[in-house]
């Protein structure tokens, strides 16, 4: 398959953040924006691979900034690698100030999509072709966060997984 | 402050998987599913805290098992440990089958929250005091995960994250 | 068929309320609760008839409590005893302070489920075997309840409802 | 207060059952149902009162006919009659075929709503008179309703209830 | 096919303005409403079509009053004219004052649907036959409305335009 | 104040269309559309003028096409001109076939907003300028719409909608 770059499969939501959105402070739910990033990522997913795409992960996400209500936020996202029929979605999130117009960015986060036929079996997908720096950046520590991946579910053992044992050692 | 036990902090909901929810091959989206435990973590942290509280992280979740359109969904959200103001939140996901009554695991997931007074502010929470033998381990792991969560955040060098460098050397 | 008893059923649901939720002096709309007892209370009923149910009827509730907006909400549903194809589900609702930890009693309600097949045709319903006091008690008042209830649908003649006349002779 | 006719109060929500709306057979939930007959009796009891109001109870509904997905659902409420500050609420639901254009009587459903000023206090309400004949039976049969509903909160004792008595004696 | 009547057609939606549907400044969005109607002419064109409809297109709608949170917001909708598949529904939009209890214009607003059949191919609707004054004015108008629509879509030659360019010249 | 481009304005939504937004020939309800293009329309307006902004008006808007369950719908929006306080909005509606990846034209649609202070009173905004031929052209054609509103709200006589006027004669 030929591979593709994550523009093709760049895919943008920019939404207001509505009063049923927010905890008792004014403050975007968490599982909001959760829930708003799968769905950016499963369409990129669907773009990168033309295919019925299942949430197959979540990364590490942390929440580094509230987001208060009635804040426009931006959700980002790309396919930034595959591996047989995953791919992996990088997501920034960023919120703008209605005054000054400035963006500033709220969060990055990580999920792993599988692509499927119509029995939910899961298909190759094309690989992704890094195009800007910061795209190669994301492809190259993909791998590292595969092998994260693999370990947390206990299908590798940490010893094998020499890229994020380099980490600590 | 006096300890509280996970029990203490338990909260439970149980609800449908409507058509609104489900991809087109008819499984729950797994952002739905995040938005859902969002809830059910915040609850448990809130019980727990007796304050108001915010999303900070959530750790690395797989979805395993997909959940068909109709389930009934269980999310079981205790408070697994506690650190200065943050709190693990520890989830068990089960789906049950209609007609033979069996429940079965769906996932687990891991969220961490903050409690904050009404500016938004850190304050101390209670220390977690385990009881079952599940909780015990479920405790002594927290502090591994939080140890990698720094180390993700890089704001902690992975030299110094001693439990979880022994994972891999 | 084996009989189940009440804790076989129990469902618990427990949420927030949300703005979208609330009435302009600040409080839980009725009809938002109703709606929450009706999804817990089908749900008990399939789990003691692990059947498809369908909403039979409502019993009358009375809103002695008002909700206010931020509220922690548990509904806790038990199927409380069966007639033939239909099961009277009876349901606890209680909110809790966030500072005290202390829960309070908001409501009280109970709902009828039929059991049906695929074309809506009613089923057979195994019995419900009291455990505790309080089940007990809920069991022998359904009986009384189902009367009023068939009065008030014109199905019997306030004559042979010797329960209820019981009260008012 | 000058008296307001049922007319004055009236209400009509005419709406699509969805599919986020239904059951595993197709059917609209009860609890939907339920929901937005609460905010037809809401808007019909403010019309009456001009105050803000709150849900204070539901009579006894019984769901005779399965509303499927798709049907085009009429809510019509009008205030049957008000006691000092409470308004009994009156309401028939209708469903009608696309096809033939016939309408047919899905269910009817009584709730009770109390006026209330911006501190949640009770407020007097206007009396009702009622017009046509069909007013005036509900009129009448109102105060038999607020009997048993006095009685089934222990607020009444059952051999005061002489509207109530003389069905059952 | 027999003619209908305005009247047989006539739908009332009428509804809260609920807090997650506001602005920042606490005003009824403007999409949030365009939902609505389309709700209410949809009902509106298959009451009188008998048949599925599909919205064909909306025209020039001004939102000259803002409709504040806890508004009661009335849609009235009824066909005005009908082309071959094609219908005009004509609405009126009011908000009432609940402590006078009058009753405003909020917006008018005018759609059009089309009568299709299950493969999605247009179908012949009955005629429309006005009764009060202003249905006959609305009636007149559709065809002016119906030529600016045609010429905006470049379906029709200005210059053929005869009632539109009345107005011009 | 310093002109800004369309390009500055630019906001993206890119979504499914879920169950609970197509009728039952399975295609998304106008009504949907048009609320997800207020909410993309509203985010340009503010992004361009930095000010709160509400919805004045919306341009004939024709459905030409079925937008099928399960699609995914790219609304791009920009600022196409800028009068004293008031805001054109052109936008774009585009859907995708998921196998071939090939884009098609679904909408286009205009709507006009107006810019407003905490009080909800005009403010003035800056005005647009146009980059592409494309922006040129409907820079160009704004005038024109604008007079055609005015004519249409009886704002204008249409003996001095000079641009409009051209049209018919």
């Amino acid at each position: 398959m030929e591979p593709r770059t994550p523009m093709e499969s760049r895919t943008i939501i920019t939404d207001f953040v509505l009063p049923s959105e927010t905890n008792p402070i004014g403050n975007m739910f968490g599982g909001e924006l959760l829930a708003r990033m799968d769905r950016a990522a499963g369409i990129a997913a669907r773009r990168h691979s033309r295919r019925i795409v299942v949430t197959a992960s979540v990364n590490h996400v942390a929440f580094n900034k509230m987001i208060p209500l009635g804040s426009v936020v931006t959700v980002e996202a790309k396919v930034s690698r595959a591996f047989k029929s995953s791919m992996e979605i990088y997501m920034d999130v960023w919120i703008e100030d209605r005054e000054s117009g400035m963006r500033s960015k709220a969060n990055e986060a990580i999920y792993t999509f599988v692509a499927v036929d119509e029995m939910g079996s899961p298909v190759p997908v094309p690989p992704v072709k890094p195009e800007s720096e910061l795209e190669q950046e994301r492809y190259d520590a993909a791998l590292r966060r595969r092998q994260l991946s693999l370990v947390l579910a206990k299908k590798m053992n940490p010893k094998d997984a020499t890229e994020l044992k380099a980490l600590f050692t």
